[in-house]
């Protein structure tokens, strides 16, 4: 396919390169200086060429937007007289620019609100494995693995205390940090829920984080 | 540890069968009848206990808040005298009734602000693996798995050119259906960036769907 990439940075690049060596054409666009556009087309290889974000879009089969947030709407809304049908691949994640947070899309957590309700206590949220697979007697297990579980709590502590008990489950908890972080676990939850039962893949599913573990 | 279940549902007798497995004591509480209530804990097992929510936060090491969302605010605010220093599990997940989304927390998301600035494209959104791991060379793996990428979009045609592209990234795509369900896959990205940079686990991470496959 003919891919068109609106961002030339690490995820513009990386994107790019594995997708020019599976035999697509790339053109990449939208950098700080020609210079640099020029740098992200050769570390892309195979051809690449560079343009401009709608020389990209309008030869594009695909659109892959890998830009900033913080410039993406202003990038898509730059594209959109040669798109009408296209397909665009959003890569882009809203995170503030300190990384501290989403710019948009998320408010609070049931976590925080529990908090709220109980404010002397130590509040941890941590959303269990979908309860179809922990109903079952023995080990949880999928594909060989220990569904995952994210624990987010202000308190050391007690996140130990729950990470703990998690693991009784027999689940694989992950220290997640403080509460707040239960605006971006809770979703998770809420993904599994419409996979499971919206998308149709049954409630034999779980997510995992992939880490490399000290042995 | 003593831990006090508010909550006697699927969620709450499975965590209480497992850590009664695990030789904690168990009391559940809140259910509609006290016959519900007293299957429960003979599900439970173990000599698990039953209570009023008072009397399993009061004798609880940890607390494990288990009900129905709807019931949960109203549950925290009951045991609140009486949970003072303690660890409060809370596992609720804050779904609507007919699970079409959260009740709070998520409001829109980056994909369908970006479908707003080009409403003529296919707009699809799948947050790609951490640009670290991008950028190397060779297979993406950690521990032995392709890192996990969800597609959202509402064409499912489009969906699919954009889970080829995923697959020849090198990536695990799954196809979580329409676009709003970026709302809870963003997060997701999110919280990696958190553990990553935040929580001090470095970049070599990724999620991953854990489900049974058509071999």
């Amino acid at each position: 396919m003919k891919i068109g990439i609106i961002g030339a940075g690490n995820v513009g690049q990386s994107i790019g390169r594995r997708l020019a060596e599976k035999g697509h054409f790339v053109v990449v666009s939208f950098a700080r200086s020609s210079e640099k556009l020029a740098a992200a087309a050769a570390a892309i290889g195979h051809d690449a060429r560079v343009g401009t974000p709608g020389e990209a879009a309008n030869a594009a089969d695909v659109v892959v937007l890998a830009t900033p947030w913080a410039a993406t709407l202003d990038a898509a809304r730059e594209i959109a007289p040669v798109v009408a049908g296209k397909v665009i691949w959003d890569t882009t994640n809203p995170l503030k620019a300190d990384m501290s947070g989403l710019e948009i899309g998320t408010t609070t957590s049931g976590g925080e609100e529990v908090a709220k309700a109980v404010p002397t206590a130590n509040v941890v949220k941590a959303v269990p494995p979908m309860a179809e697979l922990m109903a079952i007697s023995g080990p949880l297990s999928i594909e060989g693995r220990a569904p995952g579980v994210f624990v987010c709590g202000d308190d050391a502590d007690a996140r130990s205390v729950v990470l703990q008990l998690v693991g009784d489950l027999g689940a694989d908890g992950v220290d997640a940090g403080p509460l707040a972080n239960a605006r971006y676990t809770e979703p998770l939850g809420m993904l599994l829920v419409q996979l499971a039962y919206l998308q149709g893949m049954g409630a034999s599913i779980g997510s995992s984080l992939l880490r490399e573990r000290a042995s």
